[in-house]
């Protein structure tokens, strides 16, 4: 059997089990942004790690060094993010094909380093190696949240409302012109390109999420909107109703669909990459959370809410409901 | 410029002092075998991080996925160890290509969670990923040590003893008689070849070192004797002198060389990827922790003394001195 036959959750779903023996002090192990773990300090620790690998994730001629150290750290600090935490140290494992010009690696660090800076964050360490093919980056990236603050993926409940703190789709519009070549005006595709390549991780809004006390569960999307959805409900065996209408849509995604004579649907629903957080929010709050939002720069975006069937919805426009199924990546399919 | 002209020691040096932008928590960044961080608990929070590439650090013809995961476990265990610490929770990242058998993959799991477990330590998670030709696992360990036990590399003192806590040699022979083909009784052969492919960590070493309080620094020997003790001495601003009648040899490495008209000072010095500690030892307690040792089953030999000139000094069996230069592994030269 190959791996593409199970893919990626079925294989994380194998291998999970086997590697809890000692509970004490996990709060949290796999299956979640970050895993939590007890210290015995004030705040719990959480720990995140994300592997980037050359012509899977990245291609050398398409992205500078600078972009791609950046998004390395990004897509970090954007699980941080979804667990209301506060990112801390970043440690970075490298391997490099010995013919990898140095102002191209200098470039990667400078990226790094950047984004590492904008959010406070320590670069410690990590491992430098060879590689025969291609150039690999992991880092795994440390965080600290207060204990009765932190948010999981298993804890919406029923009624509270589906918020988005940005718009999606941006990203999977950004990618599809990159790897097409779409002949779009660059005013345009350059939007939505910038928006893949360089996404902002949502720690400012995962903090006031997680710091609110009116937010009951929170992920980030990295996998697309209804694939990150259907983690949530699946882990807080909860449903959700999403309403067409109340989708945040950029107006350049509208302008490259028209364009490109594409739904733009395809694209928020499933097109990954957003690094904006989806969370549960207790609705008697939302009116409450969101002016505290607004006064600190941020946006939410009430699209729907959890409900206690265990199926997830789509209210059209035109007012009918259809099965929102989870179509985000999967590394092995 | 390439990377081959700074080396691997050269682009560690260039990047280290860009990642350190807020001291505060950070007890010692780059620069030692695992990040030592305050998390205002009772025990220092430990971080290490390894990464493993395939054609790189291993072929897959040439060794199980049992024997490579377990040692991708194994040279973090190592970090911990060297640092006087309990290893805790481990972090695995995972690239594949697609065609890799799910078997394979199955068994470099069990080799994993295997050793793990026999160190109490849990895998609670990490990335999973695509890749498009070479297997790359990185794993990132944490461990605690309590605040007044940690042990670093900057702080071996002249006068104190240098120790090993096991011999060197017999990986770096393994791997020459793999690479090559040797054409050894097996007998000769096997020993070796197991010392290269499962190294054991010296977690119960380390603890054993660091606890005692006779101990003022600590390296794991990975790069090689000759190379880690370099390390020791120039963060200490030390110098060391070895007796070459003193380094503990195996009978399996004698009867090696003598097979293969080689000189096992060679292996000995700088084979590399031995994962015994190399510890700075007070020398009124050496002799009092080397019976405490003993009853725990561990071994301390002591080669040799850190001295107060900068120099590293092998003195032969006839009694000559011979510069001790660091010849160990680098990645990129």
């Amino acid at each position: 059997m190959k791996l593409q036959d199970i893919g990626e959750f079925g294989f994380i779903e194998r291998i999970a089990p086997l590697g809890m023996i000692r509970p004490e002090g996990v709060v949290k192990g796999i299956g979640d942004d970050c895993a939590v773990i007890d210290m015995g300090g004030p705040d719990y620790l959480l720990v995140t790690t994300d592997l980037v690998v050359e012509r899977v994730h990245f291609l050398k001629d398409l992205a500078s060094p600078e972009t791609i150290g950046a998004k390395a750290v990004t897509v970090n600090l954007s699980d941080i993010a979804a667990c209301g935490g506060l990112p801390r140290d970043a440690f970075v494992s490298l391997a490099i094909p010995q013919d990898v010009e140095l102002d191209w690696l200098d470039g990667l660090y400078r990226g790094m380093t950047a984004c590492a800076r904008e959010y406070g964050v320590n670069i410690l360490g990590g491992d430098t190696t060879g590689s025969k093919t291609d150039i690999v980056i992991n880092i795994t990236l440390t965080g600290t949240v207060p204990r009765d603050r932190v948010l999981f993926r298993h804890t919406a409940m029923p009624g509270n409302v589906v918020v988005l703190t940005g718009p999606t789709g941006e990203s999977g519009a950004g990618c599809e012109i990159l790897l097409t070549g779409a002949d779009l005006p660059q005013d345009v595709s350059s939007p939505l390109i910038r928006s893949h390549m360089e996404p902002r991780p949502h720690v400012t809004e995962g903090r006031l999420l997680a710091e609110s006390g009116a937010c009951t569960a929170g992920i980030d999307v990295s996998d697309g909107l209804s694939s990150d959805l259907g983690h949530l409900c699946h882990d807080s065996g909860v449903g959700a109703v999403i309403y067409e209408e109340r989708l945040p849509i950029s107006p350049d995604l509208m302008r490259a669909a028209a364009a490109m004579g594409k739904n733009p649907l395809e694209w928020i629903l499933n097109g990954g990459e957003d690094y904006v957080l989806l969370a549960a929010i207790r609705a008697d709050r939302l009116e409450g959370l969101s002016s505290i939002a607004r006064a600190a720069g941020c946006a939410l975006y009430p699209i729907g809410e959890f409900v206690d069937r265990k199926e997830m919805i789509l209210r059209t426009r035109d007012g009918r409901d259809a099965v929102l199924a989870s179509r985000g990546w999967d590394h092995f399919r």
